[in-house]
């Protein structure tokens, strides 16, 4: 059995964005030499996720107001988490987008319908914070 | 290592539908000769989900009426993403319901609790759409 | 490849709880002696979650408060899962959550972020339940 391990660090600009990771997992995969396995990628903060969907402007503004009507962020307040942090909503989003994913590798690729594509969600942003990546097979 | 790959094909004829695949998944295990290791079954699309949930038709219609609630499809113009789609909705509901599912096996076996089964969950059907079953062990 | 499987028991003595067991996890891959793989930790009941979060106790409070608005647990009978049950609410409720977590192994321990830690999310106790810690790797 082979195995990989990286870090991908994001230092996002604004407190929430998508950005599409599908390049830099291409790379890893390349690197790791697997040809067959499962690659997991996940973020390492709770506050952030890494999913799979379609690589449009419009649905990533709709997730967006669509999340904060799930998980408002404002008053800050509203939360109990938010004595000494400002950022419950973005735990509460996270979850919803989830942590994680685990994505077939067949013949050295991403084993992909036609429009998936991996991105990594930040909902609380301006800092640096990682995302694993970490592929087993052979 | 061992490893397995299928595609499962549906054509769902409604917009929305959840079908029990769990019989299907054991024919591939099966097929796989796999037993020992882990099995990844994934929506190969990003309007449609694969999750484990009870199989009762009334916890069924609970959901529908739940992402409705949660997501609804209309009008179609609420979505951004709708200019030429439609399907904004159920790129939501596929978020809440999950893209994948990760099982153990174990002894040639699904390692499932009692009332586990493997669902498709369809949110915008009427056309042909695919599952990926990818098994890794020995 | 190294396989190591091993149930969890619980019995919560109320119908919701969050329980922190990564203790638990962390003493299962020790027992399992493997270096580089990858865990799955799930619940193998449909009314119950293994998720990844923050162990502070006003998130906590936050995801029951939260959880409650998307999925009320009454009344009863504005589900149709409940002719017989009481507990669809906390079929959702699971589902929002997530059943399972893949964790990275590496150099023999979880490859975890600074604040991640995994739960045992209880939604519909007071009966005896398990979760399933899977591991592959050598």
């Amino acid at each position: 059995m082979k195995q990989y391990r990286k870090e991908l660090w994001f230092e996002i600009k604004t407190r929430r964005e998508f950005i599409n990771i599908t390049s830099e997992i291409n790379i890893c995969l390349d690197e790791s030499g697997i040809k067959e396995g499962l690659l997991l990628c996940n973020a390492m903060h709770i506050t952030a996720s890494v999913f799979i969907n379609d690589d449009e402007n419009g649905l990533h503004q709709d997730f967006e107001v669509w999340l904060e009507g799930l998980a408002p962020e404002k008053p800050h307040s509203r939360y109990k988490h938010n004595s000494y942090e400002d950022n419950a909503d973005a735990h509460l989003k996270r979850t919803i987008m989830g942590r994680e994913v685990v994505v077939a590798v067949t013949k050295g690729k991403l084993d992909f319908g036609p429009w998936e594509q991996i991105f990594y969600g930040e909902f609380d942003g301006k800092r640096k914070k990682r995302v694993l990546v970490k592929i087993i097979g052979e």
